[in-house]
């Protein structure tokens, strides 16, 4: 089943004064491609792909490469992992899209990250299980070929 | 002569608790759009419009209605005006492209901005004049038919 | 009677790659004076100053000097000025703190902003008149000598 | 040895569409407890505690509990582990400061992280050991009471 490849744009105002894209801004694509790949939330925090939204409880980051601001988006892979009772775990890989941005010079992983995501009722301020529907759009998402 | 447009994408993340993109996460997106209507800035300020780089002086910023995030691009039309000897001003207006994204719901403007803008030489730390081609360049951003 | 006085701390992450605090960052400073000023807003909107909250219609930056990061904080005067009838200006300058940080130098003035707010419902979504009230309360920030 | 206790302002703006402190910001906070830790890094990397600066290679966060935007400051605890010959962690915790903020209710611990920092020789563009002099002033960052 397939993972989801989200084309996102970085922006100038992303680096900080040492001239790369910030570290903290990078977790800002990893939540924009979540967004994406799961559908925009609504205000009570339902989405497309969780009834009831969700929540982060945990991330971890490894910064493999410097990543340049440069006008060509930066493609984030995302995919799903164990998925729990209430919880389920959301990796990424930031690359170099192909064809790589000329600046970039070739292939590459800047970024390798996981995110423990806990699905969550906002409305009653505290974790609920998963429904046997969310699991199976979740799974839409596990690993294997990329998809748009 | 020809005004620039640029698709720009928002983040979730430029929302704020009333979860339409806040006022100040605008000017990001006019900064963007600046950066490439101009070209990427170097690390000396220097970029393909303007030799030894500038920095913004003034903002006025009209706020026409809100804007709410959505996955499309939205359009950030760019033009030039009143260039002086060390000064120019940049035009904006942020609109849904054509055709609107379907959260839209149809034409519209949500933002007109002017930056005052000062050409400087970030070396010496002082202003400096305009070149006679830095003019000429900024003279193909007077407004006119847009352009991508 | 008096202005307010907010004293506020600048984050290494305001800077951008030119190594001075954004320029759109420092909108983000004034909004933080405007909420501290004014009381922080609830989940309607509504805040210690206004019944049903507000919107940003216009800002109006003049940038003066460039502020670097320091670990001290900068100084922003706030104070009233238009109270109409559903609308109102907020006037700023961001300053050196007196004694001013050792890495200023001295007495200067950063910023001066003007922001245009409308009174605002935000569950019928459109504007709406101030009250008495409330004019009498935004009468409290009108210019006069700093106040804590 | 003492570990840094810093107190820091949040932002109105760090907050996102669910009304908490956005998860990403969290690492903003973590960032300007590090700058003020370490001491302000210069143009160069280099800083008080590290001759030619550092770099962030793997960031683990765990947020414990929602933190809500108020204008009262929270705690960051800092304090340094393994140190190794180009490496070390930065281990942080987020808590309500002594005594807590009204809104807070109590004592709690919001966020816990730990940074692997790697020093960095910005001019070479290459990761480089640690000098004694360095190791004996991250030393003085070791685990240990609280200090200002």
């Amino acid at each position: 089943m397939p993972r989801s490849e989200q084309l996102l744009s970085l922006r100038w105002g992303d680096m900080d004064a040492y001239r790369h894209v910030n570290n903290v801004e990078v977790l800002r694509l990893l939540e924009e491609a979540r967004v994406r790949a799961f559908g925009v939330p609504a205000a009570d925090g339902s989405a497309p792909m969780l009834a009831t939204g969700m929540v982060v409880a945990r991330h971890e980051v490894d910064y493999l490469l410097p990543l340049d601001y440069r006008p060509e988006p930066v493609a984030v892979h995302l995919w799903v992992e164990r998925v729990g009772g209430a919880s389920f775990q959301v990796r990424y890989e930031v690359r170099e899209p192909d064809p790589p941005a000329p600046a970039a010079g070739g292939p590459r992983t800047y970024v390798r990250a996981v995110t423990t995501c806990v699905s969550y009722d906002f409305d009653a301020g505290r974790p609920r299980r998963l429904e046997e529907a969310e699991r199976a759009r979740l799974a839409l998402l596990a690993d294997g070929p990329a998809t748009g």
